[in-house]
């Protein structure tokens, strides 16, 4: 950020009296501008004992497998943008939503929630941010070839609790990958 | 937003090629500046059979009572927000956080995000945005003078899951309130 968005004069970067962060504060009108964490919605759709992954056709990570989902826009339910996501990135419709994973990313301030959801049809198709979409059973799913780690994370636990029949709503941390440590 | 943040000239507000939403769009640098629903983190701090609740010395709802919460920051995960903001509204330690509740407030495109969490101790005290901060029973909750609806709603989901020891993670979606129709 480097001018303000109310008055287009410049910004500094300092903390607010009051305040104990440094913020974007605006020289001629002393707007604040802050920023805060992004929060990506989206489905793990199912289909039986199969699950839908959409291949990217857009950067980052363009021709790897991921879950439907996407930024949520100001106006929707997390709900509504994990069903949006679902139907532009593989025309696919689905019902019985059940709230599942919420990852905090804080190195890149997101917060990505995925829901558990049922397709209710076969009619899907790649939309223009998918390469192709398929349906994919556990022994099938191209573990090397995900998109994001947070998709990773939910299939692990989706195919762990299908085995307990049990679905624990979860919270975690994903961190960015470590660096190797040198071999001794 | 009227002017863009990137280069200070102009915004248009219009609908980019390829998006079907109206956008903040730079007439010069073309810039499209998206804008995207914001986070509360906030906790139920518990000690034995009360609830911890602040009384809010700032607007909105001055004087209400209400949970220790607030906008999380760029770099936080939900947890790091919710205590940060119990420290700094009740000068209050918590421990044992589990995710509780889940709210989606559309019409002001933010979602609120609630931990279930047990008080270290009692060395609490009211910070600079609250008035008082004490510990209620559940038949002393203020229930006509709570500052927000996801408030309410946590302390009501609270005190009947207590009844039956199980705190099944929620996620709901609050409207505002209806205009009450007129009297016969």
């Amino acid at each position: 950020m480097k001018f303000c968005s109310q008055c287009g004069q410049p910004v500094t970067h300092r903390i607010p009296e009051g305040d104990n962060r440094l913020r974007f504060v605006c020289v001629h009108c002393e707007t604040i501008h802050y920023q805060n964490p992004n929060i990506v919605a989206g489905c793990l759709p199912l289909w039986g004992d199969q699950v839908l992954l959409c291949r990217r056709a857009i950067e980052p990570r363009r021709g790897y497998w991921t879950l439907p989902g996407g930024f949520m826009e100001n106006g929707e339910t997390l709900e509504q943008a994990a069903r949006r996501e679902t139907d532009e990135e593989a025309s696919a419709r689905v019902t019985d939503l059940h709230l599942y994973t919420l990852f905090d990313l804080p190195h890149i301030s997101q917060v990505h929630v995925f829901f558990r959801a049922q397709l209710t049809d076969l009619d899907f198709a790649a939309g223009t941010e998918s390469l192709e979409v398929r349906l994919f059973r556990e022994d099938e799913i191209p573990w090397s070839e995900l998109a994001f780690k947070t998709v990773g994370r939910t299939l692990e636990c989706y195919f762990a609790d299908r085995r307990e029949n049990h679905y624990p709503v979860r919270n975690e941390t994903l961190a960015p990958l470590m660096a190797q440590p040198p071999k001794a």
